[in-house]
Protein backbone atom coordinates (compact mmCIF):
# COMPACT_ATOMS: atom_id res chain seq x y z
CA UNK A 1 0.00 0.00 0.00
CA UNK A 2 1.02 3.85 -0.59
CA UNK A 3 2.01 5.30 2.83
CA UNK A 4 0.03 9.11 3.32
CA UNK A 5 0.89 11.68 5.44
CA UNK A 6 -2.58 13.49 7.22
CA UNK A 7 -2.10 17.17 6.00
CA UNK A 8 -4.14 18.11 9.50
CA UNK A 9 -2.15 17.55 12.91
CA UNK A 10 -5.59 16.84 14.25
CA UNK A 11 -6.91 14.29 12.19
CA UNK A 12 -7.14 11.00 14.87
CA UNK A 13 -8.92 13.51 17.01
CA UNK A 14 -11.20 14.87 13.94
CA UNK A 15 -11.67 10.73 13.17
CA UNK A 16 -12.60 9.39 16.79
CA UNK A 17 -14.87 12.70 17.62
CA UNK A 18 -16.54 12.11 14.69
CA UNK A 19 -17.05 8.58 14.83
CA UNK A 20 -18.40 8.80 18.50
CA UNK A 21 -21.04 10.81 16.68
CA UNK A 22 -21.95 7.99 14.94
CA UNK A 23 -24.95 6.80 16.73
CA UNK A 24 -24.76 3.51 15.16
CA UNK A 25 -21.39 2.44 15.47
CA UNK A 26 -22.57 2.79 19.48
CA UNK A 27 -25.82 1.10 18.62
CA UNK A 28 -23.77 -2.39 17.28
CA UNK A 29 -21.10 -2.30 19.94
CA UNK A 30 -18.25 -1.42 17.61
CA UNK A 31 -14.87 1.08 18.02
CA UNK A 32 -12.26 2.12 16.36
CA UNK A 33 -8.87 0.00 16.61
CA UNK A 34 -6.46 1.75 14.33
CA UNK A 35 -6.80 5.95 13.32
CA UNK A 36 -3.59 6.25 10.99
CA UNK A 37 -3.04 8.48 7.76
CA UNK A 38 -4.67 6.88 5.20
CA UNK A 39 -5.93 3.49 6.99
CA UNK A 40 -8.96 3.04 9.25
CA UNK A 41 -9.28 -0.19 11.60
CA UNK A 42 -13.11 -0.89 13.17
CA UNK A 43 -13.47 -3.78 15.58
CA UNK A 44 -17.03 -5.90 16.03
CA UNK A 45 -17.85 -8.35 18.79
CA UNK A 46 -20.20 -10.33 17.31
CA UNK A 47 -23.94 -10.39 18.58
CA UNK A 48 -26.92 -12.72 18.08
CA UNK A 49 -29.15 -9.48 17.38
CA UNK A 50 -27.02 -8.67 14.75
CA UNK A 51 -27.75 -11.48 12.53
CA UNK A 52 -29.09 -12.91 9.11
CA UNK A 53 -31.38 -15.82 8.47
CA UNK A 54 -28.79 -18.36 9.04
CA UNK A 55 -27.39 -16.87 12.23
CA UNK A 56 -24.32 -15.43 10.28
CA UNK A 57 -23.54 -11.53 10.93
CA UNK A 58 -26.20 -9.69 8.41
CA UNK A 59 -24.46 -8.44 5.26
CA UNK A 60 -25.30 -4.82 6.09
CA UNK A 61 -23.63 -4.53 9.16
CA UNK A 62 -20.79 -6.40 7.61
CA UNK A 63 -21.68 -3.17 5.21
CA UNK A 64 -21.63 -0.62 7.72
CA UNK A 65 -18.15 -1.33 9.39
CA UNK A 66 -16.55 -1.73 6.32
CA UNK A 67 -18.64 1.79 4.68
CA UNK A 68 -17.37 3.30 8.12
CA UNK A 69 -13.77 2.30 8.22
CA UNK A 70 -13.49 3.54 4.54
CA UNK A 71 -15.14 6.78 4.92
CA UNK A 72 -12.84 7.56 7.72
CA UNK A 73 -10.07 5.92 5.99
CA UNK A 74 -10.14 8.85 3.62
CA UNK A 75 -11.46 11.05 6.67
CA UNK A 76 -7.70 11.16 7.85
CA UNK A 77 -6.54 12.98 4.53
CA UNK A 78 -8.84 16.03 4.49
CA UNK A 79 -8.51 18.73 5.31
CA UNK A 80 -9.49 20.31 8.90
CA UNK A 81 -12.86 22.07 8.45
CA UNK A 82 -14.33 19.32 5.66
CA UNK A 83 -16.75 16.15 6.19
CA UNK A 84 -16.54 13.08 4.00
CA UNK A 85 -19.65 11.41 2.66
CA UNK A 86 -19.89 8.03 0.67
CA UNK A 87 -20.47 8.56 -2.79
CA UNK A 88 -20.89 4.59 -3.19
CA UNK A 89 -19.37 1.50 -2.48
CA UNK A 90 -19.27 -2.36 -3.90
CA UNK A 91 -19.44 -5.25 -1.56
CA UNK A 92 -18.49 -8.95 -2.28
CA UNK A 93 -19.56 -11.08 0.38
CA UNK A 94 -16.83 -14.34 -0.15
CA UNK A 95 -17.41 -16.21 2.87
CA UNK A 96 -19.82 -16.59 5.51
CA UNK A 97 -19.70 -13.97 8.17
CA UNK A 98 -18.73 -16.46 11.20
CA UNK A 99 -16.63 -15.42 13.89
CA UNK A 100 -15.88 -14.17 17.29
CA UNK A 101 -15.39 -10.83 16.10
CA UNK A 102 -14.80 -8.68 12.95
CA UNK A 103 -12.41 -6.35 11.93
CA UNK A 104 -13.33 -3.70 9.44
CA UNK A 105 -10.06 -2.39 7.53
CA UNK A 106 -10.75 0.83 5.18
CA UNK A 107 -7.30 2.07 3.09
CA UNK A 108 -6.70 4.90 1.09
CA UNK A 109 -6.30 3.70 -2.58
CA UNK A 110 -6.37 7.31 -4.33
CA UNK A 111 -6.84 10.53 -2.57
CA UNK A 112 -7.41 13.57 -4.27
CA UNK A 113 -9.04 17.38 -3.49
CA UNK A 114 -12.79 16.12 -4.39
CA UNK A 115 -13.12 12.33 -4.37
CA UNK A 116 -10.81 9.86 -2.65
CA UNK A 117 -10.79 5.82 -3.89
CA UNK A 118 -10.62 3.52 -0.89
CA UNK A 119 -10.30 -0.18 -0.28
CA UNK A 120 -12.21 -2.39 1.76
CA UNK A 121 -12.08 -5.21 3.61
CA UNK A 122 -13.72 -7.14 6.59
CA UNK A 123 -12.12 -10.47 8.52
CA UNK A 124 -13.64 -12.44 10.61
CA UNK A 125 -11.15 -13.45 14.00
CA UNK A 126 -11.86 -16.91 15.91
CA UNK A 127 -9.26 -17.25 18.69
CA UNK A 128 -5.93 -17.01 16.20
CA UNK A 129 -8.06 -17.59 13.14
CA UNK A 130 -8.52 -14.50 10.66
CA UNK A 131 -11.13 -14.90 7.02
CA UNK A 132 -11.71 -12.43 4.46
CA UNK A 133 -15.66 -12.46 5.05
CA UNK A 134 -16.03 -9.28 2.63
CA UNK A 135 -14.19 -7.24 -0.38
CA UNK A 136 -14.59 -3.98 -1.61
CA UNK A 137 -14.55 -0.17 -3.63
CA UNK A 138 -15.44 2.79 -2.36
CA UNK A 139 -15.65 6.39 -3.38
CA UNK A 140 -15.93 9.09 -1.02
CA UNK A 141 -16.26 12.80 -1.57
CA UNK A 142 -15.00 15.85 0.59
CA UNK A 143 -17.02 18.52 1.57
CA UNK A 144 -14.71 21.47 1.55
CA UNK A 145 -15.61 23.80 4.75
CA UNK A 146 -18.07 21.99 6.31
CA UNK A 147 -17.10 21.05 9.81
CA UNK A 148 -18.28 17.91 10.92
CA UNK A 149 -19.81 19.06 13.95
CA UNK B 1 -40.54 -4.02 -15.00
CA UNK B 2 -40.82 -7.22 -16.26
CA UNK B 3 -43.66 -9.30 -14.50
CA UNK B 4 -42.64 -12.57 -12.99
CA UNK B 5 -44.18 -15.90 -11.89
CA UNK B 6 -42.93 -17.54 -8.38
CA UNK B 7 -42.59 -21.18 -9.30
CA UNK B 8 -43.42 -22.11 -5.06
CA UNK B 9 -46.37 -20.65 -4.06
CA UNK B 10 -45.59 -21.09 -1.00
CA UNK B 11 -43.07 -18.36 -2.02
CA UNK B 12 -44.81 -15.59 0.48
CA UNK B 13 -44.83 -17.61 3.80
CA UNK B 14 -40.79 -18.73 2.73
CA UNK B 15 -39.58 -15.08 2.17
CA UNK B 16 -42.22 -14.18 5.62
CA UNK B 17 -39.96 -17.22 7.73
CA UNK B 18 -36.86 -16.35 6.46
CA UNK B 19 -37.43 -12.31 7.11
CA UNK B 20 -38.43 -13.67 10.55
CA UNK B 21 -34.95 -15.31 11.24
CA UNK B 22 -33.26 -12.18 10.48
CA UNK B 23 -32.07 -10.95 14.33
CA UNK B 24 -31.34 -7.46 12.90
CA UNK B 25 -34.49 -6.80 11.12
CA UNK B 26 -36.29 -6.79 14.36
CA UNK B 27 -32.96 -5.46 16.47
CA UNK B 28 -33.25 -2.05 13.69
CA UNK B 29 -37.70 -2.28 13.59
CA UNK B 30 -37.22 -2.80 9.80
CA UNK B 31 -40.70 -4.81 8.70
CA UNK B 32 -41.55 -6.55 5.01
CA UNK B 33 -43.74 -4.14 3.75
CA UNK B 34 -44.27 -6.14 0.57
CA UNK B 35 -44.02 -9.88 -1.06
CA UNK B 36 -44.34 -10.06 -4.41
CA UNK B 37 -42.81 -12.36 -7.73
CA UNK B 38 -39.79 -10.47 -8.05
CA UNK B 39 -40.41 -7.63 -5.47
CA UNK B 40 -40.21 -7.33 -2.23
CA UNK B 41 -40.31 -3.97 0.02
CA UNK B 42 -39.17 -3.03 3.44
CA UNK B 43 -40.46 -0.06 5.78
CA UNK B 44 -37.83 1.10 8.30
CA UNK B 45 -39.22 4.45 10.70
CA UNK B 46 -36.28 6.57 11.54
CA UNK B 47 -34.32 5.79 15.00
CA UNK B 48 -31.91 8.62 16.37
CA UNK B 49 -29.65 5.40 17.40
CA UNK B 50 -29.51 4.50 13.92
CA UNK B 51 -27.80 7.38 12.57
CA UNK B 52 -24.19 8.70 11.24
CA UNK B 53 -22.26 11.80 12.67
CA UNK B 54 -24.76 14.18 11.00
CA UNK B 55 -27.93 12.47 12.29
CA UNK B 56 -29.15 11.00 9.43
CA UNK B 57 -29.74 7.25 8.79
CA UNK B 58 -26.21 5.58 8.25
CA UNK B 59 -25.54 4.26 5.09
CA UNK B 60 -24.73 0.96 6.53
CA UNK B 61 -28.92 0.47 7.45
CA UNK B 62 -29.70 1.67 4.36
CA UNK B 63 -27.68 -0.90 2.61
CA UNK B 64 -28.53 -3.37 4.86
CA UNK B 65 -32.41 -2.97 4.13
CA UNK B 66 -31.63 -2.56 0.40
CA UNK B 67 -29.14 -5.39 0.37
CA UNK B 68 -32.54 -7.69 2.28
CA UNK B 69 -35.08 -6.10 0.11
CA UNK B 70 -33.28 -7.66 -2.77
CA UNK B 71 -32.43 -10.46 -1.50
CA UNK B 72 -35.58 -11.62 -0.51
CA UNK B 73 -37.10 -10.34 -4.41
CA UNK B 74 -34.84 -12.82 -5.85
CA UNK B 75 -35.83 -15.78 -2.98
CA UNK B 76 -39.55 -15.15 -4.16
CA UNK B 77 -38.45 -16.77 -7.56
CA UNK B 78 -36.27 -19.45 -6.02
CA UNK B 79 -37.20 -22.92 -5.63
CA UNK B 80 -38.69 -24.32 -2.28
CA UNK B 81 -35.99 -25.71 -0.70
CA UNK B 82 -33.34 -23.13 -1.82
CA UNK B 83 -31.34 -20.49 0.12
CA UNK B 84 -30.37 -17.21 -0.93
CA UNK B 85 -26.51 -15.61 -0.16
CA UNK B 86 -25.76 -11.95 -1.70
CA UNK B 87 -22.71 -12.88 -3.88
CA UNK B 88 -22.26 -8.53 -4.33
CA UNK B 89 -23.96 -5.52 -4.39
CA UNK B 90 -23.25 -1.76 -5.34
CA UNK B 91 -25.14 1.02 -4.13
CA UNK B 92 -25.24 4.81 -4.96
CA UNK B 93 -25.97 7.35 -1.86
CA UNK B 94 -28.05 10.11 -3.67
CA UNK B 95 -29.54 12.24 -0.96
CA UNK B 96 -29.01 12.34 2.55
CA UNK B 97 -31.22 10.03 4.53
CA UNK B 98 -33.15 12.27 6.25
CA UNK B 99 -36.70 11.15 6.71
CA UNK B 100 -39.71 9.86 9.19
CA UNK B 101 -39.32 6.50 7.58
CA UNK B 102 -37.74 4.97 4.79
CA UNK B 103 -38.75 2.43 2.04
CA UNK B 104 -36.40 -0.02 0.62
CA UNK B 105 -37.39 -1.93 -2.57
CA UNK B 106 -35.84 -4.88 -4.69
CA UNK B 107 -36.57 -5.97 -7.91
CA UNK B 108 -35.93 -8.53 -10.44
CA UNK B 109 -33.90 -7.69 -13.10
CA UNK B 110 -32.78 -10.65 -14.68
CA UNK B 111 -33.55 -13.74 -12.80
CA UNK B 112 -31.39 -17.22 -13.64
CA UNK B 113 -31.29 -21.09 -12.17
CA UNK B 114 -28.28 -20.49 -10.29
CA UNK B 115 -27.63 -16.37 -10.18
CA UNK B 116 -29.66 -13.35 -9.76
CA UNK B 117 -30.16 -9.95 -10.58
CA UNK B 118 -32.12 -6.91 -8.81
CA UNK B 119 -32.32 -3.36 -8.77
CA UNK B 120 -32.07 -2.02 -5.43
CA UNK B 121 -33.70 1.38 -4.45
CA UNK B 122 -33.93 3.48 -0.54
CA UNK B 123 -36.71 5.95 -0.64
CA UNK B 124 -36.74 8.40 2.48
CA UNK B 125 -40.33 9.55 3.44
CA UNK B 126 -41.98 12.67 5.33
CA UNK B 127 -45.41 13.33 5.36
CA UNK B 128 -46.75 12.86 1.65
CA UNK B 129 -43.21 13.50 0.21
CA UNK B 130 -40.62 10.72 -0.95
CA UNK B 131 -37.26 11.20 -2.42
CA UNK B 132 -34.74 8.35 -3.34
CA UNK B 133 -31.44 8.06 -0.81
CA UNK B 134 -30.15 5.61 -2.57
CA UNK B 135 -29.98 3.10 -5.87
CA UNK B 136 -28.04 -0.15 -6.22
CA UNK B 137 -27.69 -3.20 -8.12
CA UNK B 138 -27.06 -6.87 -7.04
CA UNK B 139 -26.17 -10.35 -7.69
CA UNK B 140 -27.64 -13.24 -5.46
CA UNK B 141 -26.90 -16.82 -5.91
CA UNK B 142 -29.22 -19.53 -5.36
CA UNK B 143 -27.98 -22.15 -3.53
CA UNK B 144 -30.47 -25.31 -4.54
CA UNK B 145 -31.35 -27.73 -2.35
CA UNK B 146 -30.12 -26.42 1.24
CA UNK B 147 -33.37 -25.07 2.83
CA UNK B 148 -33.35 -21.69 4.93
CA UNK B 149 -34.41 -23.71 7.60
CA UNK C 1 -38.16 7.54 -15.17
CA UNK C 2 -37.98 11.28 -14.12
CA UNK C 3 -38.16 13.80 -17.10
CA UNK C 4 -35.40 16.15 -17.19
CA UNK C 5 -34.59 19.77 -19.08
CA UNK C 6 -31.37 20.69 -20.02
CA UNK C 7 -30.28 24.29 -18.74
CA UNK C 8 -27.86 24.62 -21.94
CA UNK C 9 -29.63 24.85 -25.33
CA UNK C 10 -26.87 23.64 -27.31
CA UNK C 11 -26.84 20.30 -25.25
CA UNK C 12 -27.48 18.32 -28.73
CA UNK C 13 -24.80 19.75 -30.49
CA UNK C 14 -22.31 19.70 -27.62
CA UNK C 15 -22.61 16.00 -26.87
CA UNK C 16 -22.46 15.13 -30.99
CA UNK C 17 -19.11 17.14 -30.98
CA UNK C 18 -17.73 15.53 -28.09
CA UNK C 19 -19.05 11.84 -29.29
CA UNK C 20 -17.28 12.83 -33.08
CA UNK C 21 -14.13 13.24 -30.98
CA UNK C 22 -14.05 9.97 -29.58
CA UNK C 23 -11.95 7.83 -31.88
CA UNK C 24 -12.68 4.87 -30.04
CA UNK C 25 -16.84 5.03 -31.47
CA UNK C 26 -15.31 5.39 -34.99
CA UNK C 27 -13.03 2.47 -34.91
CA UNK C 28 -15.64 0.14 -33.58
CA UNK C 29 -18.45 1.14 -35.63
CA UNK C 30 -20.83 2.86 -33.11
CA UNK C 31 -22.67 5.97 -33.61
CA UNK C 32 -25.57 7.91 -31.68
CA UNK C 33 -28.98 6.84 -32.16
CA UNK C 34 -30.74 9.15 -29.29
CA UNK C 35 -29.48 12.21 -28.11
CA UNK C 36 -32.46 13.96 -25.36
CA UNK C 37 -31.96 15.93 -22.04
CA UNK C 38 -30.81 12.87 -19.22
CA UNK C 39 -31.18 9.92 -21.84
CA UNK C 40 -28.58 9.06 -24.61
CA UNK C 41 -28.40 5.93 -26.51
CA UNK C 42 -25.86 4.12 -28.76
CA UNK C 43 -26.20 1.54 -31.64
CA UNK C 44 -23.35 -0.94 -32.47
CA UNK C 45 -23.91 -3.46 -35.27
CA UNK C 46 -22.15 -6.51 -34.91
CA UNK C 47 -18.30 -7.34 -35.62
CA UNK C 48 -16.48 -10.36 -35.58
CA UNK C 49 -13.60 -8.09 -34.98
CA UNK C 50 -14.76 -7.02 -31.31
CA UNK C 51 -15.71 -10.37 -29.38
CA UNK C 52 -14.19 -12.48 -27.22
CA UNK C 53 -13.30 -16.41 -27.20
CA UNK C 54 -16.77 -17.65 -27.60
CA UNK C 55 -17.55 -15.33 -30.45
CA UNK C 56 -20.08 -12.74 -28.41
CA UNK C 57 -19.08 -9.35 -28.28
CA UNK C 58 -16.44 -8.70 -25.51
CA UNK C 59 -17.77 -7.09 -22.01
CA UNK C 60 -15.50 -4.80 -22.53
CA UNK C 61 -17.46 -3.16 -25.68
CA UNK C 62 -20.76 -3.51 -24.02
CA UNK C 63 -19.15 -1.44 -21.09
CA UNK C 64 -17.69 1.16 -23.98
CA UNK C 65 -20.95 1.51 -25.14
CA UNK C 66 -22.96 1.67 -22.09
CA UNK C 67 -20.19 4.07 -20.41
CA UNK C 68 -20.41 6.17 -23.32
CA UNK C 69 -24.40 6.58 -22.98
CA UNK C 70 -24.31 7.28 -19.27
CA UNK C 71 -21.75 9.95 -19.80
CA UNK C 72 -23.32 11.53 -22.85
CA UNK C 73 -26.82 11.00 -20.51
CA UNK C 74 -25.17 12.99 -17.66
CA UNK C 75 -23.63 15.70 -20.03
CA UNK C 76 -26.75 16.60 -21.37
CA UNK C 77 -27.74 18.18 -17.94
CA UNK C 78 -24.17 19.87 -17.86
CA UNK C 79 -23.32 23.36 -18.35
CA UNK C 80 -22.41 24.53 -21.63
CA UNK C 81 -18.37 25.14 -20.70
CA UNK C 82 -18.06 21.92 -18.79
CA UNK C 83 -16.56 18.50 -18.99
CA UNK C 84 -17.75 15.13 -18.10
CA UNK C 85 -15.21 12.17 -16.56
CA UNK C 86 -16.61 8.84 -15.76
CA UNK C 87 -15.58 8.01 -11.70
CA UNK C 88 -16.62 4.37 -11.99
CA UNK C 89 -18.91 2.29 -12.89
CA UNK C 90 -19.82 -1.56 -12.26
CA UNK C 91 -21.82 -3.54 -15.06
CA UNK C 92 -23.40 -6.80 -14.57
CA UNK C 93 -23.26 -8.66 -18.08
CA UNK C 94 -26.93 -10.89 -17.78
CA UNK C 95 -26.69 -12.78 -20.72
CA UNK C 96 -24.50 -13.91 -23.80
CA UNK C 97 -24.21 -10.69 -25.87
CA UNK C 98 -24.98 -12.24 -29.19
CA UNK C 99 -27.01 -10.04 -31.61
CA UNK C 100 -27.00 -8.51 -35.09
CA UNK C 101 -26.33 -5.19 -33.59
CA UNK C 102 -26.44 -3.79 -30.03
CA UNK C 103 -28.08 -0.77 -28.30
CA UNK C 104 -26.63 1.01 -25.36
CA UNK C 105 -28.90 3.03 -23.46
CA UNK C 106 -27.95 5.45 -20.34
CA UNK C 107 -30.25 7.61 -18.40
CA UNK C 108 -29.77 9.94 -15.44
CA UNK C 109 -30.37 8.78 -12.52
CA UNK C 110 -30.18 11.72 -10.16
CA UNK C 111 -28.17 14.43 -11.66
CA UNK C 112 -25.93 16.96 -9.26
CA UNK C 113 -23.98 20.27 -9.29
CA UNK C 114 -20.70 18.21 -9.15
CA UNK C 115 -21.92 14.11 -9.74
CA UNK C 116 -24.81 12.87 -11.15
CA UNK C 117 -25.78 9.14 -11.31
CA UNK C 118 -27.17 7.02 -14.27
CA UNK C 119 -28.24 3.82 -14.67
CA UNK C 120 -26.85 1.96 -18.50
CA UNK C 121 -28.32 -0.73 -20.17
CA UNK C 122 -27.16 -2.87 -23.15
CA UNK C 123 -29.63 -4.66 -25.27
CA UNK C 124 -28.73 -7.44 -28.38
CA UNK C 125 -31.01 -6.99 -31.00
CA UNK C 126 -31.73 -9.52 -33.63
CA UNK C 127 -34.37 -8.65 -36.33
CA UNK C 128 -37.52 -7.88 -34.56
CA UNK C 129 -35.94 -9.49 -31.19
CA UNK C 130 -34.39 -7.55 -28.34
CA UNK C 131 -32.66 -8.91 -25.59
CA UNK C 132 -31.15 -7.51 -22.07
CA UNK C 133 -27.07 -8.30 -22.22
CA UNK C 134 -25.74 -6.14 -19.74
CA UNK C 135 -27.36 -3.56 -16.70
CA UNK C 136 -24.84 -1.32 -14.85
CA UNK C 137 -24.79 1.44 -12.59
CA UNK C 138 -22.18 5.17 -13.12
CA UNK C 139 -21.16 8.06 -11.40
CA UNK C 140 -19.84 10.72 -13.16
CA UNK C 141 -18.13 13.98 -12.56
CA UNK C 142 -18.93 17.23 -13.95
CA UNK C 143 -15.73 19.54 -14.72
CA UNK C 144 -17.06 23.00 -14.68
CA UNK C 145 -15.56 25.67 -16.50
CA UNK C 146 -13.70 23.09 -18.42
CA UNK C 147 -15.04 23.12 -21.87
CA UNK C 148 -14.82 19.56 -23.74
CA UNK C 149 -12.83 21.04 -26.96
CA UNK D 1 -1.34 -10.86 -1.84
CA UNK D 2 -2.65 -15.27 -1.33
CA UNK D 3 -0.09 -17.67 -3.31
CA UNK D 4 -2.25 -19.61 -5.32
CA UNK D 5 -1.41 -23.45 -7.12
CA UNK D 6 -3.02 -24.25 -10.46
CA UNK D 7 -5.03 -27.75 -10.16
CA UNK D 8 -4.46 -28.14 -14.25
CA UNK D 9 -0.85 -28.14 -15.07
CA UNK D 10 -1.89 -26.81 -18.58
CA UNK D 11 -3.55 -24.03 -17.20
CA UNK D 12 -0.73 -21.23 -19.51
CA UNK D 13 -1.70 -22.86 -22.76
CA UNK D 14 -5.31 -23.38 -21.93
CA UNK D 15 -5.07 -19.42 -20.55
CA UNK D 16 -3.26 -18.56 -23.55
CA UNK D 17 -5.23 -20.45 -26.42
CA UNK D 18 -8.45 -18.72 -25.01
CA UNK D 19 -6.85 -15.44 -25.15
CA UNK D 20 -5.56 -16.13 -28.84
CA UNK D 21 -9.58 -16.74 -29.90
CA UNK D 22 -10.97 -13.22 -28.49
CA UNK D 23 -10.60 -10.99 -31.43
CA UNK D 24 -10.79 -7.98 -29.64
CA UNK D 25 -7.39 -8.28 -28.49
CA UNK D 26 -6.09 -8.52 -31.62
CA UNK D 27 -8.08 -5.88 -32.97
CA UNK D 28 -6.49 -3.68 -30.24
CA UNK D 29 -3.21 -4.50 -30.05
CA UNK D 30 -2.79 -6.06 -26.54
CA UNK D 31 -1.20 -9.26 -25.38
CA UNK D 32 -0.84 -11.30 -22.38
CA UNK D 33 2.48 -10.02 -20.30
CA UNK D 34 1.98 -12.93 -17.80
CA UNK D 35 0.03 -15.67 -17.21
CA UNK D 36 0.91 -16.85 -13.74
CA UNK D 37 -1.52 -19.34 -10.77
CA UNK D 38 -3.98 -16.57 -10.20
CA UNK D 39 -2.47 -13.34 -11.59
CA UNK D 40 -2.32 -12.20 -15.47
CA UNK D 41 -1.34 -9.47 -17.00
CA UNK D 42 -2.27 -7.51 -20.39
CA UNK D 43 -0.06 -5.07 -22.25
CA UNK D 44 -1.37 -2.64 -24.27
CA UNK D 45 -0.11 0.56 -26.27
CA UNK D 46 -1.28 3.55 -26.94
CA UNK D 47 -3.29 3.76 -30.06
CA UNK D 48 -4.65 7.28 -31.05
CA UNK D 49 -7.66 5.23 -32.18
CA UNK D 50 -8.91 4.11 -28.91
CA UNK D 51 -9.37 7.02 -27.43
CA UNK D 52 -12.42 8.81 -25.84
CA UNK D 53 -12.67 12.82 -26.75
CA UNK D 54 -9.60 14.50 -24.80
CA UNK D 55 -7.25 12.33 -26.57
CA UNK D 56 -6.70 9.76 -23.43
CA UNK D 57 -7.44 5.60 -23.52
CA UNK D 58 -11.21 5.38 -23.52
CA UNK D 59 -12.34 4.06 -20.07
CA UNK D 60 -14.33 1.29 -22.07
CA UNK D 61 -10.22 0.30 -23.57
CA UNK D 62 -9.51 0.13 -20.13
CA UNK D 63 -12.09 -1.79 -18.51
CA UNK D 64 -12.07 -4.49 -21.88
CA UNK D 65 -8.09 -5.30 -20.39
CA UNK D 66 -8.71 -4.87 -17.08
CA UNK D 67 -11.89 -7.63 -17.48
CA UNK D 68 -9.94 -9.65 -19.48
CA UNK D 69 -6.85 -9.93 -16.98
CA UNK D 70 -9.55 -10.56 -14.07
CA UNK D 71 -11.02 -13.38 -16.27
CA UNK D 72 -7.80 -14.93 -17.43
CA UNK D 73 -6.73 -14.53 -14.06
CA UNK D 74 -9.39 -17.06 -12.44
CA UNK D 75 -9.59 -18.90 -15.02
CA UNK D 76 -5.65 -20.31 -14.66
CA UNK D 77 -7.65 -21.91 -11.32
CA UNK D 78 -10.21 -23.35 -12.94
CA UNK D 79 -10.28 -26.98 -13.96
CA UNK D 80 -9.21 -28.49 -17.60
CA UNK D 81 -12.45 -28.80 -19.39
CA UNK D 82 -14.30 -25.66 -17.92
CA UNK D 83 -15.14 -21.93 -19.43
CA UNK D 84 -15.11 -18.23 -17.69
CA UNK D 85 -17.19 -16.06 -18.02
CA UNK D 86 -17.53 -12.48 -16.56
CA UNK D 87 -20.77 -12.16 -14.00
CA UNK D 88 -19.65 -8.18 -13.38
CA UNK D 89 -17.18 -6.03 -12.54
CA UNK D 90 -17.47 -2.40 -11.02
CA UNK D 91 -13.70 -0.06 -11.87
CA UNK D 92 -13.04 3.49 -10.53
CA UNK D 93 -10.98 5.73 -13.21
CA UNK D 94 -8.70 7.10 -10.77
CA UNK D 95 -6.35 8.87 -13.33
CA UNK D 96 -6.38 10.54 -16.95
CA UNK D 97 -5.07 6.93 -19.39
CA UNK D 98 -2.22 8.57 -20.45
CA UNK D 99 0.82 6.92 -21.43
CA UNK D 100 2.92 5.40 -24.04
CA UNK D 101 1.74 1.77 -23.33
CA UNK D 102 -0.68 0.18 -20.33
CA UNK D 103 -0.68 -2.79 -18.42
CA UNK D 104 -3.77 -4.35 -16.78
CA UNK D 105 -3.04 -6.72 -13.85
CA UNK D 106 -6.06 -9.22 -12.41
CA UNK D 107 -5.51 -11.05 -9.20
CA UNK D 108 -7.56 -13.80 -7.56
CA UNK D 109 -8.60 -12.29 -4.30
CA UNK D 110 -10.80 -15.26 -3.58
CA UNK D 111 -10.64 -18.80 -5.77
CA UNK D 112 -14.17 -20.67 -5.54
CA UNK D 113 -16.03 -23.59 -7.43
CA UNK D 114 -18.71 -21.77 -8.98
CA UNK D 115 -17.48 -17.96 -8.18
CA UNK D 116 -14.58 -16.21 -8.48
CA UNK D 117 -13.27 -12.51 -6.98
CA UNK D 118 -10.80 -10.95 -8.52
CA UNK D 119 -8.49 -7.22 -8.20
CA UNK D 120 -8.03 -5.37 -10.85
CA UNK D 121 -5.71 -2.69 -11.75
CA UNK D 122 -4.85 -1.21 -14.81
CA UNK D 123 -1.54 1.30 -15.03
CA UNK D 124 -0.22 3.78 -17.59
CA UNK D 125 3.64 3.76 -18.58
CA UNK D 126 5.65 6.24 -19.67
CA UNK D 127 9.40 5.34 -19.73
CA UNK D 128 10.41 4.34 -16.40
CA UNK D 129 7.29 5.66 -14.90
CA UNK D 130 4.36 3.80 -14.06
CA UNK D 131 1.06 5.53 -12.54
CA UNK D 132 -2.23 3.90 -11.36
CA UNK D 133 -5.22 4.61 -13.51
CA UNK D 134 -7.62 2.29 -12.48
CA UNK D 135 -8.66 0.23 -9.92
CA UNK D 136 -11.73 -2.25 -9.47
CA UNK D 137 -13.18 -5.68 -8.62
CA UNK D 138 -14.84 -8.41 -10.16
CA UNK D 139 -17.10 -11.34 -10.35
CA UNK D 140 -16.48 -14.70 -12.37
CA UNK D 141 -18.68 -17.96 -12.62
CA UNK D 142 -16.48 -21.23 -13.78
CA UNK D 143 -19.17 -23.09 -16.26
CA UNK D 144 -17.49 -26.44 -15.52
CA UNK D 145 -17.91 -29.71 -18.27
CA UNK D 146 -18.01 -26.33 -20.95
CA UNK D 147 -14.59 -26.33 -22.32
CA UNK D 148 -13.40 -23.26 -23.62
CA UNK D 149 -12.98 -24.35 -27.02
Amino acid sequence: MPEFEASDPGYEARVRGSFSRQALMATIGARLALVSPGRVEIDLPFRADLTQQHGYLHAGITSAIADTAGGYAGYTLFPAASSVLTVEFKINLTAPASGERFRAIGEVLKPGRTLCICRLEVRALTGERAATIAVGQQTLICLADRPDE
